[in-house]
């Protein structure tokens, strides 16, 4: 089976499901959608289509943008935004609810605190479910979006040295990124607080999936040597010990002279919403892509919404 | 005036509203859409038209039935989903917020805790005012596609033996339902504990409209003599005495063993969401209607809004 | 610059932005936009773009009327209707915010608390952003809706006696239709409790454009020589001693041998929601335009939308 017909009526609930060609092909497309876009063409290529967006947990960026890959295909969306309008407020399981919106939508995008839970709600539908995210676990359309970024900002991404810093351990945000990089001939610098180190199973996994790591604990170092740095946030709840992090707080928070005393130049990336991690007055810095990166969803989402409904 | 034209402009307030060739007209045209769903074709019958859901408690499956109905029109919809973001938080009263609706909308679909509130409201506009659902009032769409699922299921409705099963006396829907099926010459089984009986007053209408009732508080024997069994849920709270909650308990959830040991095809119905009173291992049955039954919400409302807005 | 080229990618933040050129364009447009509806026309005009509508606080009658304006014109909505359901709870600044959704959509419309927030979110985009309200601070499309529905009920806005009445100090939306006002040739009668006149320093705003303004405490006296009644309402919590508010109240309730007594006709218009400041009997009256006020909402926000998105 290609390509092509590999991702027809496919679920996507985790990054590492696509090989480097699905990856390639995903990519192309959201590019041809990102030039469509530019030009204010209009489409009518999933007219006549519903997408359901459930969404368990609040989220502005993800629902939205995936609403808007859907209107911008000239489809339709119905959605629940907000759990407390829901009937799982009744005591409804997720997989009923899915049976049942399944009656009603072509394509499911499912948010949900649980982990496993955009599979369980796979496997109650035969049409395509997207995980937009499932607790701790998996968030595999950011991880497409980061990557698309990357290939727009730098041209390729091949032969890349990419830094992922701050919480490693338990962000799925990186986590997935690192999946999807690995296709690719990337070099990966970890760079996070020893607390916060990358879980040695999903390092071990990316070693045998032949990704060069570095780790350190020094934000500046991996800056000094990277050519993407993906951001995340240390959060103070994530320390046993508050004196660790009053001590370590600071240390990856992103400020301009960081950047500009890189010596190179770096992309700086971040899933959004961001807190204090990256000090505003980096946004005006050329290689600061988070809010092009956040709008890349669009395109990403336009390329995976048709290439899943065929 | 004929069938067509009574229903031009006309609410959907009350199940009872509907005659014969009223009902009749509707399930024809309901089958005519799904139709047109399963051939995937594009229609624009209601296109250029709004519909406001206004849901003043939470439901996912009617708010999202009736936004997917209206889009597969061609319709457009704008949506209160959640009571607290609205301006009755504000004190405004029920006809001012319709009053107020009626400028935006075609169409508006109304979802209110109390009984009489979807007439209060359609005595506010002109526009049609659908009820779908006030408190412990009517749901008559409900009924409607109940009805229409049995049709489905079972080929035509006359003739059928339709036990109503669980709580007879709170249940919205079970009422509305029968006064639906009074319109056909069908038999009713009401299967219920004594603490939860159908009213007197709603059993004697239904014998005065010619309906052949019989009563049993046996889930089991009612199994064993219908063609269609519609089950609703029997809640603890309903009960003043707890152990007799406890005692009753069991005796109507619905096991995939009671179902093959009825001796002959019965199909079973939920206005869902459920809880636990149809074990999930009866979903595999053949004779297990009820996500089919939901996903009828949507021709069914397809042929009202087209119906009701001429 | 001509008046139309001034409107094309401008942000709509203040009623007082506009000058008569502009206004009077608005008003052509949305009466133009009104007849068009009135025919039942289906437009295209905004078809490919999409609005997206941030309400941080709880609106039905501005959100759902600016999207029924943008789906009447062919074009499609994303929405954020419950703070609670968004990525401010995370901790997102309204400027990153807003950014993101810069992406997403061709229109930005944002409700919100805090004073300013409208004119800090129209600095972190280039898309043209609409202010649906923000805290105490400003209306205007309000401001403009109210301004239209005095020209469509009288014929003219010039040579008009218009009486704001009620809560002068607080209200955001009398503040905003005096600006709007004083562009026309009309004389305002300001009629509230004395605890509640209007602020000092926009009366002599309005002085110094030229308006002439009369005050009084006697809603009766206003009633009796003006031909626009704009009401607003007195509010308990505004009063320092509840013994005022008591003696008060009933002075500001307007009720229809209020509006019989006045010996002339006029029109009377409140922004809604109203609690209990108008009596319901005087919704029956010719002059009664409030429920016509909020209705005008669409065209004026159609002509809106059409003009600054050129």
């Amino acid at each position: 089976m290609n390509v092509v017909s590999r991702l027809q009526g496919a679920d996507v609930l985790r990054a590492d499901q696509f090989d480097r060609g699905g990856l390639d092909l995903i990519l192309d497309k959201a590019r041809g959608f990102a030039r469509s876009l530019e030009r204010g063409e209009r489409l009518d290529t999933m007219g006549g289509q519903i997408l359901a967006t459930l969404f368990f947990e609040p989220s502005t960026r993800t629902r939205l943008s995936f609403e808007a890959a859907m209107l911008r295909l000239g489809g339709q969306v119905v959605s629940v935004a907000d759990p407390k309008s829901s009937s799982a407020v009744k005591g409804e399981t997720l997989p009923d609810t899915i049976r049942t919106v399944d009656g009603y939508a072509d394509v499911i995008v499912l948010r949900h605190p649980l982990v496993g839970s955009a599979e369980e709600a796979a496997q109650a539908t035969d049409k395509p479910v997207i995980n937009a995210g499932d607790g701790a676990g998996q968030h595999p359309t950011q991880a497409l979006l980061d990557l698309y970024t990357i290939l727009q900002e730098r041209g390729e991404v091949d032969g890349l040295t990419v830094a992922l810093a701050g919480d490693l351990k338990h962000g799925r945000t990186v986590h997935s990124l690192a999946q999807v990089l690995s296709r690719y001939g990337v070099k990966l610098l970890l760079a996070a607080p020893d607390a916060l180190r990358m879980p040695p199973d999903i390092a071990n996994d990316l070693r045998a999936a032949g990704v060069s790591l570095e780790e350190t604990e020094n934000l500046q170092e991996a800056l000094s040597s990277c050519d993407v740095l993906y951001m995340t946030r240390v959060q103070r709840e994530r320390f046993a010990d508050p004196a660790e992090y009053e001590q370590l707080k600071g240390a990856f928070v992103l400020t301009r002279e960081m950047v500009e005393g890189a010596g190179r130049e770096v992309t700086v990336m971040h899933p959004l919403p961001r807190v204090d991690e990256i000090s505003p007055e980096v946004d005006a810095l050329p290689g600061a892509a988070y809010f092009r990166q956040a709008a890349n969803g669009v395109p990403v989402r336009m390329a995976l919404l048709t290439l899943i409904t065929g």
